[in-house]
């Protein structure tokens, strides 16, 4: 009856080994192996005064548990200051290739003649990025970016992570190459947001399976009156699946700085981004992440796992 | 007794031909020969949407008469376009050499790779213009607000004169030429105030004698509590000489994006400037400038001199 003992032995031992191997990220980060994490995440830091200042109070008022600083910004030195003073914070960097308003734009961090395919006639980002996706040069795309983390760094900036401001590094393959690569180059996590690069399959097979992707994200929609807004960011917390997830918010306050800046623009404008704010700092959106069992996690604990 | 005659005709024949070259600013202006000419003129225009709404504002309620426009800061675009569609007001060009606030700051319109000499390790504008006159290249100078005035022309405006931010350009002499060469290449007129320049008996011998020179400029001074401002316009207007006059304020609302601008900074900071908008606006100033008699003028009719 020894045999058969061994062989079970022998089972369990390949089964903890397995297991090992295929602990799910919940669990390398110390929580239950099915645990809904999730990464609330501010964009487009560094725009303005006003959303910078809403951030802040976003993270110290815990409303959200992450950002991403656009380094080409006017106000970059602002946010660049707070986050070398409070690191405490989870600040990565929002990759910029498109300044979107228009009034109040920005070009890039090397100079025109550094990356003349990245910028229009006068000297500023184009505004879409379906523009970067037709026009951009690869090459000066990596050194636009590379830039961008250098000066980030510079400034006292310690990213946790990378994304794309507008999406503009998943608009065509070699792009999201250039992303990848240098993610990896600097050893500083990539967003990648699984449910949506699914709909791009010429993306897919670019993505090692050893990255650690985001399965689905989320974002406020067009549309939606301000009464909606705290029952979407809800539903969706309520609806939360296990793995990784990260819900994307767009914060400032509504002030007439940020109404100048989002002219003409309602999405994404300077109401929608106060309604944000609100929602993130509501007791109702604090109060359903809590009884939803829900994991708030930052991207730094991500990149721990790799050092 | 025909040759006293033949004398007296040919005296007023003398004094009115030399009457006609020492024609007054004044009068070659259609005023009266000792006429108290005035430019009520706003500063630091485009660094702000703060500072572009208070001026706009004073220019629609007749509070100022001129205005100039710093080419290198976040908020430029937004007054480019209005003063392109608003030619009835004078614009001039604020030509820009620093960049003096704690978390919001500016660089070049040329690159860092063009203007070495003028940029901080941040690749910013000094703070100070005696940063300027320690370390700047007059050629690089040149080059930058050469570029500046091609610019402010690319996005439509039409500069009535040139000014400098916080004087760098009277810092040296070999700057304040670089000043009065540019000027004079695009054929528009330069802010010289006489009354200030005469401190530096360098400057003066590079002033050409056909150059129009303000003969007196005046400007808030630092430690005035906010119930002195309007008094303190007032006594200038009131003891304002004949000749060519200028006040320069600096025009905000005083909002948060300027409270965060002006960060640390009392002097020339957000009250200051909502202090000079509301004395602009204010009927007591208003009626100042008419009891006295003043001819409110603006930089394009001494630019039409000129042609």
């Amino acid at each position: 009856m020894k045999k058969p003992n061994l062989i079970l032995s022998h089972c369990f031992i390949l089964l903890f080994v397995s297991n090992l191997f295929s602990q799910s990220l919940a669990e390398k980060l110390g929580y239950e192996k099915n645990a809904k994490l999730l990464i609330v995440h501010a964009d487009d830091i560094g725009v303005s005064h006003s959303v910078n200042s809403a951030t802040i109070k976003a993270f110290e008022q815990s409303g959200i548990s992450s950002a991403s600083i656009m380094v080409p910004c006017p106000w970059f030195p602002e946010i660049a200051a707070y986050a070398k003073q409070n690191t405490q914070y989870d600040f990565g960097l929002h990759l910029t290739l498109t300044a979107e308003w228009k009034n109040y734009r920005w070009g890039g961090v090397l100079s025109a003649k550094e990356i003349p395919s990245l910028l229009d006639d006068k000297g500023f980002f184009y505004a879409t990025a379906e523009e970067v996706a037709l026009k951009a040069d690869p090459k000066e795309v990596e050194m636009e970016i590379r830039a961008q983390v250098d000066r980030a760094i510079a400034f006292g900036v310690k990213p946790t992570h990378l994304d794309s401001h507008m999406g503009s590094l998943f608009s065509t393959p070699d792009l999201f190459q250039v992303y990848l690569k240098v993610g990896a180059s600097y050893n500083i996590p990539v967003f990648i947001p699984l449910n949506a690069v699914k709909s791009y399959p010429q993306l897919l097979p670019l993505i090692d399976k050893d990255l650690i992707a985001v399965d689905n994200f989320y974002m406020m929609e067009s549309n939606r009156s301000n009464d909606e807004w705290t029952a979407f960011y809800k539903n969706i917390v309520e609806n939360l699946s296990p793995g990784l997830n990260e819900i994307i918010v767009h914060l400032a306050i509504n002030d007439r700085e940020m109404q100048a800046v989002t002219i003409d623009h309602p999405d994404f404008g300077s109401a929608w981004r106060q309604n944000d704010l609100n929602t993130v700092l509501s007791s109702e959106f604090k109060a359903a992440l809590k009884k939803n069992n829900i994991r708030l996690i930052t991207w730094k604990q991500i990149m721990d796992l790799n050092k």
